[in-house]
């Protein structure tokens, strides 16, 4: 219990020093390193307001913004630190202030809060984030197209319930994963529309009786509008949850993906080669070779989960406007959004190591083509239902063995064996399929095409969200 | 380990009669009563597309749309029962045509899956339920919007750190709660767009080889496109996720309306008076008026946590095409969707019942207005940190008795009593905000007639998603 | 917004009718079914310490047994229905005294609250299900057992990372569950110690001024000692995240069997067999053979996971003493209790059906055996790194082909080749291994031994667990 | 995609270099510090018995201790660093080894692998961890009791739903915390008993055919048996599960505690006053005193149940043996342990901080006695209901005004005026309180001496928890 005398602002207010364990406690400087650049950039813009609605001096404003950007250069330099006794970014950046130009730093707290501050500065973190996380998708999305054109005629099972179901194009499966994260890219996208709005000039909540002028603020830091409620704008922290959402929509497809891996590289499937440049040994077993990387990006979504579930926790009855509880809500938001750069790094890493094994099974008559089997025999007329118990009599009396299966067929559908053995062979059984979002290798090859087009719109529209804080 | 026959088309590809308690464990009846309607909706639409494209004769088709018209009028009527051994509501549904109309009934499955078929009817049953959604969202935002019109004048302390903070207008923190919700509605309308996606046509994940027109059944069945890959699309639940995301933000969000209110209707704050039509009682202290309603609505969001947090566990490391896992996620689904359904109309039950008690309170000075004071000192032109300071000092000094405060400042800023008597009185500082997202009167106004305005666009948009499965 | 005349005891409180809606938002007659048998019994309890203590004359009290009886016995019979305008189970109960024994019934409630009383209920409730539990868990340890004693001599692969490691015996294998599950029912058995303990008699929290005598009723109902604080007696539902928590780890190690045998049934692994008469097959590929019974075992743990995360965020920054929240964390506990009764019902069931496959694989030289090669080396005087590296060396030059494999190792180790290929059989390889907790035949079989007495301690321990709530 | 030749003992089994970022991504070299000294004294105890049992020879045992000796004084020394090429801690020490002591770490790792090694330093490490957090709650217990004899006499309200529902002692308040945190160390006492088993001669997880002695090693790491069954012993991760359910269970008590002082500092409430020394300021609002630090205390509950909910479903569907799934998990328990750490910490060093408010209230007649009050008519012969309803009568027609409330008493029972007045009383209504866990002030004296031996049994038990390491 070593008490210390207030640092700052706050010594006017209490008769008693601080408990400094207390300071240690609360203070947020560890985690909001990251907003750093953020902060600066929305208090620039605030003083040009204040400049412009002459709410503060021309003079001071100057000096004002002199020495923010000072402190910019400091940060870049890796000369500015977070002090604890200052709890957090906005107090240690008004008190490097007034070291700076001396008691005019006085002035850059005038209509505005904490409250509304933090919140900009989250958005803008976030709006970053966004941005950075559609790149590092669209880097993975041209890294499977890529895969998918370079093994375009390999044929490889397709599974339900981890059973043999019916052959596919690698190219086929390597898209599906193409369009799931497109699904992210949307995702994202969407969530932009909540996270770019400025809650800057909403001050403690209930506003101010200064004449600000928040739609200019919003202009200069390339928000799309101004918060309606104030209450509202420095309460909601619904935009962590969605992002954090998003992240772990994004890392529980990484996990699926990871898992088709480890499966597919296991010496019983045998489908893939494992690469050892991104294999590992054991330190005792001297003939492993492990897929560890793909299981660590198939159990970062475990994290992804704990960390959205916590963050929806803290949420939880909280009353209105700020509690200091929000501010655990960062820590947890930023190790989340690392988390994803993270596991989205590792699976764009691995995929160019993929190859998958071409081997003679796409040649060989084999009984996943089964329903292939049943729609030609629905083609000569058969109703679906009466084709499907046919075939599946003659698999359950040959247990299996496709010779057995083959003869069967050939009695009791009165179907020359040929035709069946050729509608058999996974590749052909591939090439039959014509419906528009199916396996078949024309309409792969269209899907690809699309799927292409669909990265260039995710490019366009990347670049375009703002992300430098430095042009403030 | 009692063991039967198998029932309907398993018995022809099995030797062995199936376990009966596997049966019991392992059908879905029970959950997917929520999907028959649906299930026939797009089972008609896939018919009426096999007619078009001739792959089925145009007398079987009719056969079967009448027969499954037939199955509708006996749910509708309640004459349909779900019965386990037939596993699902497909199978159910197929079995009984077959009773119905006889062999014609073998036709129905063709060129389709039960994984095409049941990602279908999920998404038609959440598009009818974020229709659902809004519209009760929006009878919330009705009536909070009439409770803020209604006490439009009444002047109440805000919070943070559930401190005394500034004052505000009842109808600005109510306003503050249409704004939250407003976001649900937004997040529903985008995630409306990754729900109304047509998987039919997908069949098992692999496409077929019958020349099926899936664009037809996307058109018929009103949804906005075709997916594009067929293995994604029987696989993607991703839908499920984000709306039980959006479902748990809304839960939220009434979680925290919910505490403010169980805090407003203590005796010590006493800012709304609990009408009894919505109190109970303790059984064993004959005193209390308990506001247990509002304390079962801020739980229901750790329901919602859960639920949500349960259905990504399950998505985790699920290797790709359709597993039985995924049953699971729609019995957990709609538990979320039915909670937030509940929640809702909990909270919209209870809004006509909240008084704000008109007090005395915002006519007397009060040391929650000290920021406004601080402002006023700016204008004179202090640097707020200064007028910050000075009033912290008299803070201080006086010990947060008012009138040794105002004494303490007449003395230290040379302002007249009279004049900080006026600025502290909560009613003059509210009139005083002229910040657009502010508490001021006229911008609260202004907010309102604007958020009438949101609430008319919701009302637009929602009327135009379908969600009658009858038409088709 | 329809309104109701109050029932029963409220009617005397309130001025105005209650609001229907809200009646029926928050009973909890639907889930309080589970507590009416421990409801009845706790209050028999209470009237004999009444009557004992002279708290309530005994003719009184006798009539109030009486009725007390008559109630459990319609409850019985299916006669006793608990209606939501009596809010819950003891108001029900109450009621429906005073409608069998007139104004005696108004006695009942003396020296009580309902705070105590459902926490009495919950915690007899909790004691009967960690009982069934133990129960069930005994019963699939034994069929575990069964199955280790059936196929003993069964050899198959070991895994780490998915990839092949070392050979074990299946016995082994199935024992390592066996074990799993022992600890869950340490788990239970312990927690049984914190359920266990009598809150009855703390009325509201604060006690009474009765001179009630608590370790009484603590005696008749079976628990082990008396709550010591009145306050915390109400306010603790830890016990519920406790027994829940013991669920999730139950279900999680249900899931982690499931997905190896989903895993070893594939048509790539072959190692199950996978029973007709638990697989399930699929609607349009006539093939399919599938494991659905193991998926939906699988899955439980994500509903599991779920279920708990939902009631600790329940208890998240609740206040001290009953709040009305705690009513919803009785809903999730009792789907937890009933998820676990299914998922171990489930994989009870489908344990006799496993077959390892006897198949030729044991018999023949496999690089699996690596280990225990270099161990054999090591005994020959290399250090273990040594050995390990040799072997890698000779692993990576024959590309992991066997007869290489074996031709580089005689080379390089000066080695026999029959002694070489000896030592890699995987037979030998299990035979070879001496261990204390290892695959070797004589530590499995006494193993088996030291699990089957832990079974039968179980079976002791849980025959002294009063479940039976009808001896009050 | 960076390259680079593989590190130590990888090259010889692996054809191609590693991928640097592989390398990066899955090395746990950062969390791993937190095992560095259980895996020294793991190493130690294992070539003790490897001597003992002549599996290496004495000299090089000896070689091998003096080197892990030295490698613990370069740790302790700070001079130790693990590097991420050699992948984790065993791996670093294993190679730090070789270059202390030459040829002879190639002996280490005999008989032994990475996967029961680790489990055996998460093991020591839990036991530490367990340790520490039972000492950290009796420091707060024996705080909390502190508090209790020095406010022994206050009096305050007790709510439930918020509500004001009987008055209580301050003592008695403090002493329900006390009971709770008892149940924390209750639980990590049995946890421990998980915890503390030796995984350490399970090597990969099938044994090995080396003599170990298993139990030797289990003695001089002072655990309490050799576990059972290999395969279980490498697998099991149970124990991280229940610490982290046990350290959730600790912070959601910490945050009751800390809603509770939320509420009791507010203006409204002020049962206990803010100390200046752990109260923070407003950027702003100049009069503002806030209990951050308690919202913080709170907010961690939060935290709490996302680390555990990421971990269980980290576990969730995972086959048999290791994966490397299960590395992430030592990241997330370390996180949740240390996080419970700082959160004990802050609440040790509020609570002195604590002072209730004496006030007059306690003196006053309050309808908040009103249970006592109708326990003194059912001593007088009333039936309770009978006597509750007059007094709700009482309450409504008086709408809680106590003066006209003890009018309508008096016209209603027929018993004195200051008889009344006096039961009411809240001093006097906490004294008539006798039942045994009641807040009587002669229960309350006796409950605070059964805690302190509670406490004093506590540090008992503390004290004979091995958690040095150094000793082997």
């Amino acid at each position: 219990m070593t008490k210390k005398k207030r640092a700052g602002i706050w010594q006017r207010r209490f008769s008693k020093p601080v408990n400094n364990d207390m300071l240690r406690f609360t203070a947020s400087t560890e985690e909001d390193v990251c907003l750093i650049e953020y902060d600066i950039a929305a208090s620039i813009a605030h003083v040009k307001m204040l400049r412009k609605q002459k709410i503060i001096p021309g003079r001071q404003a100057r000096s004002l913004i002199r020495g923010l950007r000072q402190i910019r250069t400091e940060y870049l330099k890796g000369k500015f630190r977070l002090l604890p006794e200052h709890e957090d970014v906005h107090m240690n950046i008004e008190m490097r202030l007034q070291e700076l130009i001396g008691s005019t730093g006085q002035y850059l707290h005038t209509a505005r809060s904490r409250n509304d501050l933090v919140a900009a500065d989250l958005r803008l973190y976030a709006r970053a984030a966004i941005a950075k996380l559609i790149k590092k998708i669209i880097m993975i999305q041209k890294k499977l197209l890529e895969s998918a054109r370079k093994y375009k005629t390999v044929v490889m099972p397709g599974y339900t319930h981890l059973q043999n179901a019916q052959p596919v194009l690698w190219s086929f499966y390597v898209l599906s994963y193409v369009y799931r994260f497109q699904r992210d890219i949307e995702c994202l996208q969407y969530a932009l529309k909540r996270v770019n709005i400025s809650p800057l000039g909403s001050c403690a909540f209930a506003g101010t009786t200064h004449a600000i002028d928040p739609d200019y603020t919003t202009r200069l830091l390339g928000f799309d509008r101004f918060a309606d409620n104030g209450l509202d704008a420095v309460t909601d922290r619904d935009f962590l949850g969605e992002v954090s959402y998003i992240c772990t929509q994004i890392m529980l497809h990484c996990s699926g993906f990871a898992e088709d891996m480890i499966l597919y590289v296991t010496r019983e499937f045998s489908l893939i080669e494992l690469d050892e440049s991104i294999a590992t040994g054991s330190s005792i077993m001297p003939q492993k070779k492990n897929p560890d990387v793909f299981e660590l990006i198939r159990v970062r979504a475990g994290n992804a989960i704990g960390n959205l579930t916590g963050l929806l926790s803290m949420f939880k009855g909280l009353p209105s406007a700020y509690n200091r509880d929000l501010q655990e809500t960062k820590k947890v938001f930023f190790r989340q959004v690392e988390n994803t750069f993270q596991c989205l790094d590792m699976s764009d890493m691995v995929i160019p190591y993929l190859r998958p094994q071409k081997n003679i099974w796409a040649e060989q008559e084999n009984i996943i083509c089964a329903t292939g089997l049943a729609d030609y025999l629905v083609q000569k007329g058969y109703a679906f239902r009466q084709a499907y118990d046919m075939i599946a009599q003659c698999v359950k009396e040959s247990k299996g063995k496709v010779d057995k299966f083959i003869k069967k067929c050939v009695n009791m559908m009165k179907i020359k064996e040929e035709m069946i053995r050729s509608l058999i062979k996974p590749k052909n059984a591939v090439k039959a399929v014509k419906s528009k979002s199916g396996t078949g290798p024309k309409q792969t090859n269209q899907a690809m095409r699309r799927a292409e087009r669909l990265v260039r719109k995710n490019q366009q529209f990347v670049r375009q969200i703002r992300t430098s804080s430095a042009a403030v």
